[in-house]
């Protein structure tokens, strides 16, 4: 049996990978009097007295949502929302298993932005937070810009800002190993979807100062065919010295390459085009932009995938159980201080005598970075 | 400390009734393969390709949404869905440790039928149930018609349905126990809300012939003021004889009294105007319409409530819990012939010799309930 066959069988046999357990043995009438009526009747009355005492008395303060509509599942695209359930069910055993944190998978019958933003508004009451996935762009950005202005508890899309933190993080280990500067460092993002575009925001607002953002047709330009409003407005935010052409354009004299794009489409010679100790996260899962040994032989110095059979697993699971733990504990919303910051503490938990080019980012198990992430959520807040 | 205080103190303690579990370890990179990327898209494509699917390799099948807008919480009225959180709880709470179904609570910032709908039917993929509770009548009939019509899962409304299964059942029981029969027995309900126009159509659907529904005003009557369209169409089947006037009118007589109304609204003298070997039940909660023991000096033979403190607790948590846990095994909708199927089950639990005044319906932690309810939903489905 192949390690798939092997997941799909699990999956058969667990029937779902959440349960949800009552905290409270209901096996006597005086248990059901105090956990059901008449004894529930009194935080009901607290609560409808004081709306904000449903964090005292309620599941909500450490429930998150894990919420789709199905379009942008993993590598798989438009699926729909029941078959990105077994999705939405993973992320939440990751929240449960790494912050403690209570997670349920809403699969929403709609692709509509308005009709998510309205349904996400009018389940939100149970809800201490919301965690936006899979969701295609452009709408996602749509989605959570409005969620996160609309609702008063913290609304996060993990394909966007999971993935940008992440790469934050090692990028500054990685430009600390390569003793690169942000400010001088000249970035190559390749693919304008959720990702690649959160990315490059994050590092302008990190101070990296030339960040160029490539997609399917080339460098990003106004007026190009198929261009969406989210990558149109990138455009004025990037490639300060006015590239013209494709990624092997873009990547020429390059000091970093982050893919975020498809299988293989970085050659051995586009690599060996970048600057010396380049740094280059080949990302597209399961098979990056380019494999690992093609890239060190071209010359790339640094190099990071998505994947845990390579060094350098650059894996949004180091951000959002910890991410949410704080945001939840501080009752806040996520701002971009804290997503820069929490980027920062991922990154300061290599010390720098363990720094290499086979280390620049701690492991998904580690059990340091949910606490590190969240404090420094928390400490911002 | 009060019961109620103590209450009070432990959901402050529990901080919400629910917790989310893993069902899976994911405590290495092998079993984060598996549960996760890229493990995970196997069932993903799996479900893409047959949406039924969904049902092997997920949650869906076993997971119940417990839905309210908050309006008609307990006796509490119109709460909000913060406030209504901690009984949803308690209800997911009963689910799980009664039939082992998964419940989760969704409470909706709209108190709109059309909203309401439309959202249900939005986050209804993840679900393979749906429990409306504590929404207030008119609506709520609509809410639940539409629902159970547009959706391929069961929709079940218990504040209607439970009840007036568990009255029924009790109600088998305490026609055996005074040997009256369904066809001759003159019933009167009080409380023309959703629970008590459940009952009156469940009660005729089992073939009682004369039932007479009354309200604040009075039995109904076309052109009543106030009176909503649910009410509206109940009065063509109801009230055979034509009677007129207020409670006690309708009372005057009657075989059977069965209250979802308010605190002692039946006095002693409205109690032993009834026929003899009267059935009462008396379940406004926690101060029934008239205690047990004035009953039961007014001649009544058979008293329920709805407390654990007197014998006879008609209580609906005998009929959600193996509903659904049949409904989500068999995989069908709830019919009327299920929840009549239902009610005879759960009377036919008590044994002829146990059968008495003081015994006409199992107790609320007899294991054999929920078993027997689910046995039912499947024979019939």
């Amino acid at each position: 049996m192949t390690q798939l066959e092997k997941a799909l069988a699990l999956h058969e046999q667990w029937r779902g990978k959440l349960t949800i357990e009552s905290k409270v043995k209901v096996d006597s009438r005086e248990q059901l009097a105090l956990a059901y009526t008449p004894g529930v009747a009194e935080p009901c009355k607290k609560i409808r007295d004081n709306r904000d005492d449903v964090y005292t008395y309620t599941m909500k303060g450490n429930t998150v949502a894990v919420v789709t509509d199905g379009t942008a599942v993993l590598g798989l695209g438009d699926i729909g929302p029941e078959a990105g359930l077994p999705v939405m069910e993973g992320k939440a055993v990751l929240f449960k298993e790494f912050a403690g944190v209570d997670a349920f998978p809403i699969c929403l019958a709609t692709r509509d932005t308005e009709e998510i933003i309205e349904t996400v508004k009018r389940i939100a009451p149970g809800f201490g937070g919301i965690n936006l996935e899979d969701i295609a762009a452009p709408r996602c950005f749509e989605i959570e810009r409005r969620l996160a202005e609309e609702l008063d508890i913290p609304v996060f899309h993990d394909d966007q800002h999971g993935t940008a933190i992440v790469v934050l993080a090692a990028l500054i280990n990685a430009l600390r190993v390569t003793g690169k500067t942000k400010e001088a460092a000249r970035v190559v993002v390749n693919g304008a979807g959720s990702a690649g575009i959160a990315i490059s925001k994050l590092l302008l607002a990190d101070g990296f100062a030339d960040v160029t953002l490539c997609d399917r047709a080339g460098i990003l330009e106004a007026g190009m065919a198929g261009i969406n409003w989210a990558q149109e407005e990138m455009i004025p935010l990037t490639n300060p010295r006015g590239l013209k052409g494709g990624l092997a354009d873009a990547m020429r004299g390059a000091d970093v390459f982050v893919g975020v794009s498809a299988p293989g489409i970085v050659t051995a010679e586009m690599a060996s085009s970048m600057n010396q100790d380049a740094i280059c996260f080949a990302m597209a899962n399961p098979v990056p932009e380019i494999m690992p040994d093609v890239a060190k032989a071209a010359g790339v110095r640094v190099v990071g995938t998505g994947r845990s059979d390579f060094p350098n697993q650059i894996n949004n699971v180091l951000v959002f159980p910890g991410l949410f733990k704080g945001a939840l504990k501080a009752r806040t919303k996520i701002t971009d201080a804290m997503k820069l910051r929490a980027a920062y503490a991922i990154a300061d938990l290599i010390p720098e005598e363990e720094l290499s080019e086979e280390c620049i980012i701690a492991q998904p198990f580690d059990p340091r970075v949910p606490e590190a992430v969240a404090q420094a959520v928390m400490r911002e807040a």
